[in-house]
């Protein structure tokens, strides 16, 4: 038998992000968003954002707590040829542990208000790290598109996967 | 007052990390480093890995269970200049929510076991989740170094930063 300690770990959210989207959400970050986009982190915090602002982009690590969930370990996006995708495959909120990644712009910092680029998630969810995103580190020149690559509507899933508004 | 539920978030081990690193760790992901690694996943999330395999590079978000914590939110690098920088500024593992992203090149996939490039984790680590790169949502060509660009020993930092071994 496994314990509880060993198979479980509990976070605490430590700010809110704000975004206009209080009903639904794009499908991915949104460079071209329109709108407010700002993280609020809890005042105690503060001190840790320290020299942050001298980067371009940081990641914000987010809990998708307001996202509905059906534990299924496969999905077939509608707007995609390919019949089944593992999860882990996809950046789907709908996942075993509902973690959002997303790479921002920072645009400034004033206390402790992060001013942001566009982001897909719903308005007032709960931030659990903000780190800095690293040139060497995190962009990868020779990065893939995976599976995306296969379909035949590239263009219309590029879409999708930058988050730009359209028509079906 | 505020609440359990909406300030705290429990996630669940979806497997572990496997690494040559024992008792320590490097700084940071290693693409040249030796030894094996890979994530093995529970069985019982095999499925969610389809279609994975073909993306060139993949996220891996996995608890610091093995880390020791201080509370502090500057910490001050000995191989850095600079005197104090923000926890969110800086990748330390020590921080507070312990959560690590690492972006790591995928080799092949075996049922539930993943080949991946090196990452700077003990093993046994808890993995979170695991994600796709993907080529225009996370592949920043204009990223920067941040705070580390002002230092003056940028090429022995950036050892620090790819993970590369060396001596002081």
């Amino acid at each position: 038998m496994s314990n509880f300690s060993s198979n479980f770990h509990i976070l605490k959210s430590i700010g809110h992000i704000h975004t206009p989207y209080k009903k639904k959400a794009p499908y991915q970050s949104v460079d071209v968003a329109k709108g407010s986009f700002k993280l609020i982190l809890d005042e105690k915090y503060e001190k840790g954002l320290k020299e942050l602002e001298k980067f371009t982009y940081i990641y914000i690590i987010y809990y998708l707590d307001k996202v509905q969930r059906s534990n299924q370990l496969t999905l077939s996006p509608p707007w995609a040829n390919n019949s089944e995708i593992g999860v882990f495959a996809s950046r789907s909120p709908d996942r075993p542990n509902p973690i959002g990644i997303s790479v921002v712009k920072l645009i400034k910092i004033e206390k402790n208000h992060i001013y942001i680029s566009g982001i897909d998630a719903f308005d007032g969810t709960s931030i659990i790290d903000i780190k800095p995103y690293i040139k060497d580190l995190d962009s990868k020149k020779d990065a893939n598109y995976g599976w995306l690559d296969g379909e035949e509507n590239q263009d219309h899933i590029n879409l999708h996967i930058k988050g730009i508004p359209h028509k079906h």
